[in-house]
């Protein structure tokens, strides 16, 4: 493989894909091969026994049945009829997936006179605050996206919007879609609403942007979707073919490399600013994985970063130079613009040249570049560009022989987040007038002492408890607030 | 060294620092030395024979001599005199720290009626083109940072800037501020502007939110500088003092020991959404170093990433419980908010267990993990906060014996876009009306036939060049547009 095969370049999608690397080792025949099962509808997320379709989103008829395909169009239809007259916002309240997809490709592609899109994707109380006084509730449509219907931040904002609502005197069910699983509590409390979308258990939330979950607010917003889709197609029929004219497998061969173990991803387009943190869920929550399919411990993952070259130029490049090895670059652009203006030139011209420089430079370190330019940033292109990533992550998952599709990791998070919240009402019944030591609670309410401290703490932040410093955190004592002890 | 002594609290800055570590192996004594001899002075910076000056910024009194001392309070006086009536935009244009501390303050601390903040970091020219359609050149002021007074990115904005003030009738010397050093090209250019201030050449960018290169667009905007430096300087104050109470010197203890190789950041509050972009500037330019200070090839770096919690626990959260090891997570909240109202209470607690929860399973699995809590976010305490980082960084580089306040790796990338950016007219002039193959013309050139096919495919997408599209792009022919083949 010498270094001028490495140019990739695709009719239909107007990619051009341009590697500086060593010849990869590996097969990736098998993987193409289990790709092909996965878009047959094969059980590839086995831990969750679920089918992984996202694909079929983009090439409806590849779906495995005629009932799914029907579905797919079905959505279509309901998010193009959506009659959003009246409305100047549309607000969304999402997290992971159904915030990190949706707020770049709207950023990226939104134009300047469109519906202004806002994304609730924490419960950050300030952050909401300030959000909600942006917002006139009676022009905002409010998209509600959870697949389960039960993610915590999101119901709780959604508990905060309708309070908005009700307060400026407008109605949320009319002005209010959900797009959730079925059967799910969303669903059911979203029954009178405006609308109720589906999002199916064969998408992930990490690659839903192709869904209602997308798509909704994407075309509420001005972008024509079906390009958007369509671009997404034909990057997956790229990507179907053999080596070598196969970026995709050209990319996953690079990443699956032992030693391999960190990317950064450099966007010389200011639209893509989003571009790395999608991929950063898209990547780290797909490949970072203890164990293999057979349940071997690997410990696998690849650490995703960047922001926009050439931003990056002065903040990540002396370390990607000189720094430790195991990091890959990729390098993403647009080609042009055509311009009239001199002076607009001489910045096109500087762009680029500040690209291929840093990309030259360090390819002669020996980090090993990809360089992926798009033909212009509007519809297709980006769905192209976002498939080519999913595509990279699936073929990627199967050289090194993980489930892509589950997250298995994050239950633990989410159990001990449940259980401190619970814990909230605990410590602060317990607090007496005189005021106890977390280690005092901890023995009380039989639980982790460094815990107590921390929820004891909250409530004192919060204005529910007194606070009296001791000379060391250990000796703080927590009262309730009415009795304080100063 | 048990859990318990872990949880740091300072009441000056009203900090705390709360850690789940292992005990680390190294001695910080001589790091808290060398600190001390930086502050007072020494040639800290020994490659470009620079001292370190970015803590004089907080407390001028500490300079080494009484004419620095001097320079910065009259520095301060300018900014505070300002006049700015009547202009409701700052626009700033930067890169690197001239750019990243600025985004980080002024997102996080600008209130709603204060003068809104543009920065132009890119010369993206789709971006720079949105950018100036959302100013009124009339009512905006321009700041331009740049210690060298060359940075190419700023001298190509600035002339787009200047056409843009030309062409609406605005005087740009009239509002144009220079933050440049003395006797760069840009001092000399700004003699005609509104006011010219000092950078430095003892302040890194990658340090210089507290000199001019922040501290202006930050009392445009109107936020409290003083107060802003005052926090800083406290945290300076309580990061001299000997372990165990001393954070900066715990988790630079952390950060230096072997095989921590990746940082994961997690701010819990929107405002803090641009921490980790400043943070990777600081850390990555500060610690990527290929030798240390004796010449030995040591190849150090500490990869940053992370967004805002807790966007981040549906991103990254998978890969940092069950991905490989080596990776550390410091968590970043601020105390409260005290609120009436039960809703947002809800939202605290949520936004609350969801920090702590997920603290508690990374600890479990063995993560090391900080959290740093600030009691409000209001500009003292950000300034402790970036003060913190600057000396975690600055003991961090004496533990592993690296200069911290060089980046000889980024050279290379600047010759090689230098470079290329001349051969941009060199290739125009080659192209003749029959079309060449890359390869032809770099045999004309002298030049490597890839970059030369890079720069012939620019001009053809940028409309000065004609692509005769080959079987493979090594086939590829180029010609002036004029005169097409086809």
């Amino acid at each position: 493989m010498n270094h001028e095969d490495l140019i990739l370049r695709d009719a239909a999608t107007g990619f051009v894909v341009d590697a500086h690397l060593a010849p990869a080792s590996g097969d990736i025949g098998p993987a193409l091969a289990a790709m092909s099962a996965i878009e047959s509808g094969s059980m590839a997320n086995a831990h969750e026994q679920r089918q992984v379709g996202h694909y079929w989103l983009r090439a409806p008829l590849l779906a495995p049945t005629p009932e799914v395909t029907v579905q797919i169009q079905d959505a279509l239809r309901s998010i193009r009829a959506i009659d959003a007259t009246g409305m100047d916002t549309v607000l969304q309240i999402g997290v992971g997936g159904s915030a990190l997809g949706p707020e770049l490709v709207i950023d990226a592609l939104r134009k300047p006179n469109a519906r202004r899109f806002v994304l609730i994707d924490t419960v950050d109380p300030v952050g909401l605050t300030e959000i909600l006084r942006s917002v006139d509730p009676k022009r905002t449509l409010v998209i509600v996206a959870s697949k389960s219907g039960l993610t915590p931040e999101t119901r709780t904002a959604l508990r905060v919007v309708e309070a908005e609502f009700a307060s400026s005197g407008a109605c949320l069910a009319d002005q209010a879609i959900a797009v959730t699983g079925l059967n799910s509590p969303l669903a059911d409390l979203s029954k009178s609403w405006k609308l109720t979308l589906p999002i199916w258990d064969w998408v992930g939330g990490r690659t839903s942007v192709c869904s209602p979950v997308g798509l909704t607010a994407m075309h509420l917003c001005g972008i024509d979707i079906d390009a958007f889709i369509g671009g997404a197609a034909a990057m997956d029929e790229w990507t179907r073919t053999p080596p070598p004219n196969n970026p995709a497998a050209l990319i996953a061969l690079l990443w699956a490399q032992p030693g391999n173990d960190s990317l950064a991803v450099l966007p010389y387009v200011n639209g893509l600013r989003y571009l790395t943190r999608h991929l950063q869920q898209l990547v780290m929550e797909s490949l970072g994985k203890a164990k293999d399919r057979n349940g071997r411990t690997v410990h696998r993952g690849l650490t995703v970063f960047g922001n926009k070259g050439s931003a990056d130029q002065h903040a990540i490049i002396q370390q990607l130079a000189d720094g430790p090895s195991g990091v890959m670059v990729h390098f993403v652009d647009v080609a042009g613009p055509i311009t009239e203006s001199h002076l607009m030139q001489d910045a096109a011209d500087l762009q680029f040249a500040l690209l291929s420089g840093t990309r030259q430079a360090l390819a002669e370190k020996g980090r090993p570049v990809v360089s992926i330019t798009l033909p212009d940033l509007e519809p297709a292109s980006l769905g192209a560009l976002i498939a080519l990533f999913d595509r990279v992550v699936g073929f990627t998952a199967e050289l090194w022989d993980i489930n892509a599709y589950d997250q298995p990791g994050v239950e633990a998070g989410k159990l001990q987040s449940e259980f401190q919240l619970d814990q909230i009402s605990d410590v602060l019944s317990a607090l007496g007038p005189t005021g106890f030591t977390a280690r005092e609670l901890a023995g009380a309410l039989g639980l982790d002492h460094q815990i107590i401290w921390r929820i004891a703490n909250h409530l004192a932040h919060t204005g529910r408890a007194y606070l009296h410093p001791g000379s060391s955190p250990s000796e703080d004592r927590f009262s309730v607030e009415k009795n304080k002890l100063k």
